[in-house]
């Protein structure tokens, strides 16, 4: 189950700490004082390590009446069409972090980040943020090297049952249907 | 300088992962093929450990003209009045979280969630998250386990001096500012 979820989802499985990242000792799973859930505690120095969710940042990137895919070179999903986005790295805002992957990805500049979807996976443990963004121009893209092609989709054009993800697919059917009425709203919700 | 921040912003410093935790021995910084930044590897297994930004999911609690805040009973910044906010856990979604924490330091019912600021602080990896909220009721409070005290503020007895972090005084200001106008906008910033 877990395994289907992360091939839909993600590449990386939540590891579990079985031994302390700073010593090397054994773990133990306990619920430290003043807390009210197990963490993994090392039986040598006590450290405590704390396990939280990831955010994956993404842009959904425009020009005109088009949006900007990547043909998925990498597993999961290999060979499937997505939205630039990416695990954000330490280091970095989220709007830096959706940047840095539109441009690994799709070798595009974007501006006018605008925040669209926040998507909570409680059951991986993964919050999605994606912006809708301008494409600086029809052809301020490439082909990064974690994609096969990329190609800008009118709506009729979008690959709909070859998309990688279903919070990629969320953000465009909230896209083209918000553009649709002229107006476009902030999306927060759990999947 | 990263221990002031520590001190101004969270109690979770980021700590290097010197031992793998699937098998206890010794990792090394590398770059992995198709990366592009060093991520500590273990030595014996190959597994790749990634540290990514975490979450702080909170809540601005709202009363009528007032705002509901909480006194630290927890270092750091002990005494210091702060909205309820804390970690985001695996297994939840953000508005999830930011419940969880409104009732385990405020013991408060809120509804109507809307999120309001989304604050990234590059420098210590993290991203907070805040919604504005309606209490559901003038007395749907208490005091949590990790407060001193809880109390109602209208925007003229807020302890502005006193205020816990940045980020909260930051969405604070925005709040009333935005009240002022009667319109309410979300709020994506760098600290």
């Amino acid at each position: 189950m877990l395994t289907d979820a992360l091939n839909l989802y993600t590449q990386m499985p939540i590891l579990a700490i079985d031994y302390c990242p700073c010593c090397g000792n054994r773990t133990r799973l306990h619920v430290p004082e003043g807390d009210n859930r197990e963490r993994a505690i090392c039986q040598a120095c006590d450290t405590i390590h704390y396990q939280n969710p990831k955010i994956v940042a993404g842009v959904l990137p425009v020009w005109q009446d088009k949006v900007l895919l990547c043909k998925r070179a990498i597993e999961p999903r290999y060979g499937t069409w997505t939205l630039p986005a990416g695990f954000m790295e330490n280091g970095e805002s989220v709007e830096q972090g959706a940047k840095r992957e539109t441009w690994e990805e799709a070798e595009a500049d974007v501006m006018n980040l605008s925040i669209y979807t926040m998507l909570s996976i409680p059951r991986i443990s993964q919050v999605y943020i994606i912006f809708r963004a301008d494409l600086t121009g029809p052809e301020a893209f490439g082909v990064g090297t974690e994609s096969l092609e990329t190609a800008l989709f009118a709506e009729h054009e979008i690959p709909w049952d070859d998309i990688a993800f279903p919070m990629i697919e969320r953000s465009l059917r909230y896209y083209f249907k918000d553009r649709e009425h002229g107006k476009f709203g902030v999306y927060i919700e759990d999947m």
